[in-house]
């Protein structure tokens, strides 16, 4: 993997900006373990032309995963996956009326042939560190801040036990 | 509506073969009321740029009214919708693992700005009733039709009661 | 379609005033796109003779397409749909205890034979969308404005992704 | 209650034939306890006019409970409690997609104001057992065959575990 | 029905002070329309010997319907009804954990011998309803109370329609 | 422990010989663990009276541990739990119309105050498992037993996979 | 039972010391019953080895039962259970998404051979007091608590009524 | 990546041989892509030590992705993935009593800091797919595979279309 460091790495894009909240965690992580990324709005029933362009030069581009968030009939995750042959993956975000179940299911039972690696619902923050582990597979010393991140895990746990 | 007779009012699609047994009884309630349309595999994940191309000249074609019938992560209708300035027919396919609550709130639950018309869980024979009273708004044969069909469903109530 | 302006095509009712908030979302739409509508308040429980009348009369007031919003046991889209053969878009309403899944699936799940086009829980905008797709297939003025829309929705999502 | 012997005291109804074999056993219970009963198809959906007859005229021929079963969006009990004063017992029938769930929600999610008694899915018998009930409210020979029936279902059980 | 005025017919119960202010909207309309009543605090998990005592003193006490609420595992609705033979409406407490499914589902779906009248998640008001229109049955008077509050339903819907 | 062998120090109960087929497991796993018990029909709809006695008869009898199959409205878990001192286990038994949902939230959404031990729908082999865990805590050879049959899972599956 | 009375008899485990608020309601009950207990932070996703090294040595350290609370993918109770022959209750933590059912699920729906004692979704108290009737099955000091614990509930029940 | 072309690059787990048939939809899946593979029974809750180990090794063994199939209380996939910093694939497994809704909640509801890529229900080909996709961002031959088996679904679709 020699892409020049600016290039990104991720593509983190999302159907509104009220989805924003939710998503930058993906981004947060994936900053916090220098992973290249871009963030971006592309909606797949406001911008659909956009979604496909984009989605269809991805790979070309350098994108090595898509991180794909959308709640209700949330048809971005799947749409992008059927778009392209790099791995997507699906945040279901919460919704008002259904709690994101709604969300869940949209993201999730897609039909054989197109896989979205579904997360829990507004789990953008495994959604990133789930593209760390992919790209970790390459990237050893990626591999290495994912280890270290879930040691931390682990310490903090104890910490916490610690002053109980 | 001056459109040669032979020209389809309403497209009824579909994202796999195994749909057919139930997206046809849209088609056959439209037969019966004379509505000339055709019926097409066009699926989300299989053939995105299908899709892109069949919604985007729907209008143009001639075309009226969409039906789309899809399971699971059922993104047919929805990006269908987006796709095309036509009224948009959605039918949620029933599933094995969710029973079609998946398809139903996939369909369903679009976000604000760009709509389906959501039927039942299998309910394809009325999405080709609906599409029946939305061209029968501006065609009266048609409408009449329509009435005269809800006639027969009242006589065949009533003389099922006559015989129990 | 020569009915004079002020005569409304589109009929908005629903069972409560305290459903107003949210069915006057599918008002403001049509207002938008210059659609003559009416809005009414009409119980399938509380005024039942009401309803009878309302949907009995609809079609030869000159009325194109009927929205009908009701939550819970929410049967005033299907009695409406049963007692006319113009198409009726239901939107289910939100709930206090089942956060509107009783209203889905009380509108969704009509029986073959009579159509009910559901949007989603609260989704009265999309209801006037739909609506508007529906009377812009025979006045393409209206098809125009529906598709006009669209184009702003991208528009909106363009401008927001260049400023995030 | 004077009311000569062969006036129908029960009216049971349903939306189809199809409803029979899980309606009857609400008239088998009632026929078993002696009480006069009539069973009619009428369809909320497709005989709305015969519905109102129905249930406004119910009173006034006599019936002194109304037992309505319904499945999917199962408006038969709802709206016949809105067109009449008696009291309304409603049996969800089980469906092929929501298993019953919708029928249930339907039913039960009743706006303040007109109360329709839900019994279980495809409860029937029980429906006929609380027709039973509320008319030995005011016939004590009916509520001591209520009670009866009680001791036999006790009887029953002791018996099946003393074979065990 | 010659019993003194002020020997209650209907007995309202609840596990909890805390389900009071749902459960007092029965006994409001029930004063409203002029029913004797009691209202009482009885536990099925709680106080199983006074549940057990006052569901099987209920009838010969002169009480002629039983309203019990309860919520979660609501058992008092369908263990009161299996202690009697009066007829027994139960009121699906709202739940914080599972918004009152839960309640609905243990009240509703009792077996086969064992009826219980269930009304909508919170719904004691139309418990209070439901049981006038069960004494309306054999007291014309409050027959003719209930179809007085059905007309008023209806002005008040027609009146709010006016203000709009 | 000193109770004579014979003595029977779990009770099995279960609403009807219908879910005798699923409750028996329960059973099975106890004779393999040597434990004595015993199984009984206890209907808690059906026969109050006779649940009432035996639940607050079991601790003077010796019983240790209770364990209560029900579906549907399952109340028998909960009533039984309220009646004694005794740990009960609930056994969610499926049904035909709810999958055993119903079941599942009755016995496990009990209030606070009155707990319940709640296994898996129609997991009475598990709830044998772990009335023996139960008495394992005061009885060294049945935990051995226990542990064993655990060892035993594992050997299993290790066999499984040589095989593969 | 003759271990000192310092060492602790049940063990309560949590994945996170946000679950501490609800959790801490079953140490107060066995704090109440005078039971010796122990409160620590063990996450099977974020500390698996410490979950493992705790687990498998609870039964050694003279611990009786334990009781781990967790939410959504809630696998602390189940993994414990399979590490341990002691029984293990298992709190499913409300969650903000799902509101605990997927809690519910992860903990209840246990594969056939490793059993889980469930409470009602944050039913900790209840998770305290079951933990005492299992103890109390081999220690009557104990058991006497609860019966005097249920007492207590009955007659602040009709403390309550008589205020009414 | 060097690893010699025998040496598994994804290890496919599941609890049990019963899962078999639906898990070796990914095995041959990934037999068609020439990905290496192994296929392993590992119990969470029947061989908790065994998962250790294996979950541990995984990376230090060549293993780049893990597939994880698992039914009811899922813990398998999320265990797996707190035990290795490789991306772990999880299947829900359709379960008979709860359709699978228990597993997909079981795996999908991840804590923060663990993320587990889920798939549909029983969506095993695609689990095998995405493993294929993830392998392919650093393996241009895989990435190529995946894009040809998108064109063949596409064609597939035409072909059918054609018959149609």
């Amino acid at each position: 993997m020699q892409q020049p460091s600016n290039n990104p790495l991720v593509g983190i894009i999302m159907g509104s900006d009220s989805d924003l909240p939710v998503m930058q965690e993906a981004a947060k992580i994936l900053e916090e373990f220098g992973i290249p990324h871009e963030v971006t709005i592309v909606s797949a029933h406001r911008t659909p032309d956009r979604m496909y362009e984009y989605a269809k030069e991805a790979k070309d581009k350098g994108l090595k995963v898509m991180i794909a968030g959308a709640g209700g009939s949330a048809h971005l995750p799947g749409m992008t996956a059927s778009l392209t042959s790099l791995p997507v993956i699906g945040v279901p975000i919460k919704t008002h009326n259904m709690d994101g179940l709604d969300s869940l299911l949209s993201i999730t039972q897609m039909p054989s042939g197109i896989p979205v690696a579904t997360v829990a619902i507004n789990g953008s923050k495994n959604a990133g560190l789930l593209a760390a582990r992919i790209i970790g597979i390459s990237d050893s010393a990626v591999q290495k801040k994912v280890a270290d991140f879930q040691k931390c895990l682990e310490s903090e746990v104890l910490e916490k036990d610690e002053k109980l």
